[in-house]
């Protein structure tokens, strides 16, 4: 037993017909329109083209293959047909790349009014300069896995890591739309970090600057703003937030490109909900921050900070 | 080389050929049967349909494909198109909406053994009135997008913020289920407040009241309760709670429609982490309540409270 | 007017064709090769099958169409129809099972260089004895169902629930992924619980050992550790963390199978953002942990334990 959208179903009397004369749409799509055209609205209606969110998205499986050979699709690899896959799904991901860097290229220049005379040479440029980067990308993920199995009791061997730990997954997006972003790409590296926050509820900005064997434990709350300085071999729990000063309203346009957000150097440890906010906030080497840490000043290399732990106060389920 | 369901691989001898005789599937499946047909668990074993989950997601694609022409799909948009697109996906999301409604409604009434006699009538004339509110909302969108362009220095244009702001992507799907959540309509408003929190971890209740130029930051975390009441120009951080005071069990049933949830006025920004909670408490309008906050009373208007952060314990890293 | 991948737009002059003399795919291709076959780098070359995320996360869908007739697929069920339902469901799971659990089982024999002389028959076997649990977690996933209803004054009927609570989806996901993991299967309980993440925000470790009528409310941020032990009827909030102690570096393989994670008696409540940390640290039966308490030693029975709020200073807003 089914029913159709018009159909009604066996409990009800027939259904008055709908009135025809008063279809809703027209009216309502004259609306839309208006507020479209007369760009009171944000819209996209544009002789170029946009990147398309499912693209760009694939980029990130595509990637997967090449850096994970084995991991991420159904057939099997033996070592005489990885140049074949490598190569095979590297071309893929490049040309899928050249797409999505025209699109966001010229959309850009459109944006801006501004004649775009080399897009098509552009896009194929900076898709060469970005998978010129992967050999050196695979090399820092490695130690990023490496650092997750040091880092954590409950994480058994790289398949684990590789398949199954968030704070991974949301490092190696990173580390693409970072190229991204050093490149000066639009909307691409940001379109990755909201998928990857998507997936992990960890907050990277493109925009910040991480060292090598970085790892996120659990990660959900995980916020890294954009102009955050990380060394290298620091770890991070759930809920972190290296963020910024209270901002005022409007400050928006006022503080794009200051540096905003802190500073963590070589070989430190955030503990969970610890918040460090401001540009000029420098965790120092070594340091340890504890669990739900305020920090708003720099502490220097080789120190622990934690919060006094605010007094517990006991008593009857009754009282 | 690759391997069939039933096939070993080569590192093992013939494995042992499975004894048909003790399948086990047919006495867990009479196990399971007898427990939904006993009614002792739950089951839609039904004569009416249910809205499923993946149709009522599409709304979500549908309406984006409405309210930001040019960004959710790969055709390109030109003015003397735009009517067409709109027409074409207004139609599809209409259309798709009263099938789920007519499921939603059809469900329900079934459940409450009450005679349905115009199900499909109404689900007409509910579509009808959700669509009507659509230019409104989009309206209401807008000044969504101005208040995350004014709010964080690091989002550079409204097409960032339309394909890459979880808390817009939140807001967004909130100002729709809120209109189905004040039709009254069962199930459906839910289903996809879980799907905006599964894509952002933003929870925000279809119940609450949330007013114009409302900016969720990062978001992870954050939960807006059901009857919660938030004025215009209002700015949340990540891991804000605006919740319920501590619920004695089995107070499901009892505090089901009171006011359980507070009161934010026009212009208050509240930072990461803080917790308001309970029914009775309103936070003045153009306040500002602190990172960390703990808030169960009411503050006034044009007031500023921090939390004075406990004490830090500062040592060297071996003590 | 559309563009093909190669192909200028309008408002640039003819691009210079690309110079294939410098495609740089084949060095690169050649980089990474060198990487993978050098086993400098994680990958996984064999000659046995790894399993495939979207059929491991597919085991979930099909789990939901036995456990939940009539939610998760579009077909209406009648109760003359339920058994050819649920055996059609449950054979399709049982297959995809015994192919993960292979590859699952062969993967690590590889890995670990042992012969392995059953995987198939073995992969029969523990297919029947996940298979087997069912009707018992199915009866548990009523008890937490109601535990939801009884706990949230915002849950209308067990269809909000099972649609649309991501604590409930959590905890059913774990519920199977704590299936296979006391089977000792490896790496498929946890890509089944990262997928519960990816969903929810809430990171239950399959290793951890739960009760009945176990209710998360909201959840972003929740962290359950491997070896956690949860009692009868307890409720968590969002934020909850019930971790290990600070961690010194490389405490990865040391700490590996000891209890490092709380033990959480029957009947206790965990409010929003409590962090509860330490093997030894138990919470006695009955008990209230209040929000933001950070607890790393036993409380005993029928406590409640709150933090003592910090103290809030107040000003006007330029102050």
């Amino acid at each position: 037993m089914s029913f159709k959208d018009d159909e009604s179903c066996g409990c009800e009397g027939h259904a008055p017909p709908v009135n025809l004369e008063v279809d809703p749409i027209p009216s309502i799509v004259n609306q839309l329109t208006e507020g479209f055209i007369s760009k009171r609205w944000s819209s996209h209606i544009e002789p170029v083209p946009i990147p398309t969110k499912k693209e760009v998205v694939d980029l990130v499986l595509q990637a997967q293959r090449v850096m994970f050979p084995g991991y991420f699709s159904s057939t099997m690899l033996n070592p005489s047909g990885l140049e074949y896959h490598l190569g095979h799904n590297m071309t893929i991901l490049y040309r899928n790349l050249i797409r999505q860097l025209s699109s966001a290229i010229r959309h850009d220049c459109f944006r801006h009014n501004q004649p775009c005379s080399d897009c098509n040479a552009r896009s194929h440029e900076l898709a060469g300069r970005f998978i010129r980067e992967l050999p050196k990308i695979r090399e820092t993920l490695e130690m990023d896995i490496q650092a997750t199995l040091d880092g954590d009791p409950a994480a058994r061997n790289a398949d684990e890591v590789i398949f199954s730990y968030p704070g991974f997954f949301a490092v190696f997006v990173y580390r693409l739309a970072h190229i991204l972003f050093t490149l000066d790409i639009p909307i691409l590296p940001r379109i990755l970090s909201e998928y990857a926050y998507h997936r992990t509820a960890i907050d990277i900005h493109p925009g910040a600057d991480i060292g090598e064997s970085f790892f996120i434990d659990h990660g959900a709350g995980v916020v890294v703003g954009e102009t955050c300085v990380i060394g290298n071999r620091v770890r991070l729990y759930q809920g972190v937030t290296l963020g910024a000063l209270s901002l005022p309203k409007g400050a928006g346009k006022k503080l794009r490109d200051t540096k905003r957000h802190p500073t963590i150097e070589d070989d430190v440890i955030v503990y969970a909900s610890a918040i460090i906010l401001g540009g000029d906030t420098v965790v120092g080497a070594r340091s340890i921050v504890g669990g739900n840490v305020w920090l708003t000043k720099s502490i220097g290399p080789d120190t622990k900070v934690l919060v006094k732990q605010p007094e517990l106060v006991y008593g009857g389920k009754d009282e």
